[in-house]
């Protein structure tokens, strides 16, 4: 009986999440679900991408936080839309929040839709939202561990960032055995090594991500 | 109807929890319940804490974890108990897991019990476990806004510790904004300023623990 109830539940966030997809491809939106631990980047990330690609696609970014708008006050500063949806306690971001935050945007005005999901390496994995592409980006002060530790999050990838990469000389953080573990769970995954604070490794990520939009 | 069920659920949560205390009680076995972001450096201060004390007290450990068995491993090469719980899937520990688990330790010959949590700075907080004492990691590398951001798990903490500390003249982190931000909501725990890799502060630390002990 709770086994049938929770499959219902998830039906319905899958169904949703399909008519997100629709709404976008029917705007021509391309849209990018970020996750990640809490503090690991992603808004650092997303204000990189905006800075890279700005003057070529009109870009909105869509907030999800348990409280607070900070990182929507920071993407603001930028001139970009941003769009603040509070969960309330929940520790993860799905497809009808989503669906509710959508409509609430000018689709027709838009080419690239971040969704920066709540900072979460376990409950934001195993939630469809309807979006394009899963971007999950990993600190490598968190360690080389964390694709053995939370493998469904790095199942689920299309793209894995390790970012903060200019503190590489100051901890102990092995990329290679840290790819490796990734490439266990998901041959799919494309992995670039970057620092949104040097820039490094930067202009790969924008190639991969124009590529994935075809322009 | 729903709401009952959830209620139901939560008190049973509870009322093992009641359980856990009086069996740690009764043991004279003081718990500490570790919870922080991934990567945050849990196994290593529970490790420092080792060290510090192990010709003190008798210590083991729990360690709670999705899925692998790393951290328990660490901890058992300092000879020290490690019991592995994997959630399977669950991003948290619960009353019910910490019983089955500390039913299944020699309680008797132990002074001093970690439960590492799982990495999750949302839902590790929604569950009494039955433990004495909530520590709470942030490492500077997250940035100092997470207590902003997930205002729960800084509510419950009784003791804070900032980690990772010699990273902190390559970051943006303002100790002082975030003892500021866990102050607003929580004036009553305490917090240290540590590194897992320098010892910086863990003699503080150490000290805290062993008065709430009574040794």
């Amino acid at each position: 009986m709770e086994f049938k109830v929770l499959k219902d539940i998830l039906s319905a966030n899958d169904q949703i999440a399909v008519e997100n997809r629709e709404l976008l491809d029917g705007n021509k939106v391309f849209a990018v679900n970020v996750m990640s631990s809490p503090g690991s980047g992603k808004t650092s990330t997303i204000l990189q991408t905006i800075k890279g690609l700005k003057d070529k696609v009109k870009i909105a970014v869509i907030e999800g936080d348990v409280s607070s708008s900070i990182d929507a006050e920071k993407i603001s500063k930028e001139g970009i839309t941003a769009l603040q949806i509070n969960t309330g306690g929940e520790c993860h971001l799905d497809a009808n929040m989503l669906n509710r935050a959508i409509k609430n945007l000018p689709l027709e005005q838009i080419d690239l839709l971040f969704i920066e999901n709540v900072g979460n390496l376990i409950c934001t994995a195993e939630f469809q939202l309807g979006m394009h592409k899963n971007l999950v980006i990993s600190s490598t002060a968190e360690g080389d561990d964390k694709p053995l530790k939370y493998p469904l999050m790095f199942t689920v990838a299309d793209v894995v960032l390790i970012n903060k990469m200019d503190l590489q000389p100051y901890i102990d953080f092995d990329v290679e055995a840290y790819k490796k573990a990734v490439v266990a769970l998901n041959q799919r995954a494309e992995i670039f090594e970057i620092s949104c604070t040097t820039g490094q490794g930067i202009d790969a990520w924008l190639a991969w991500l124009k590529k994935q939009m075809g322009i």
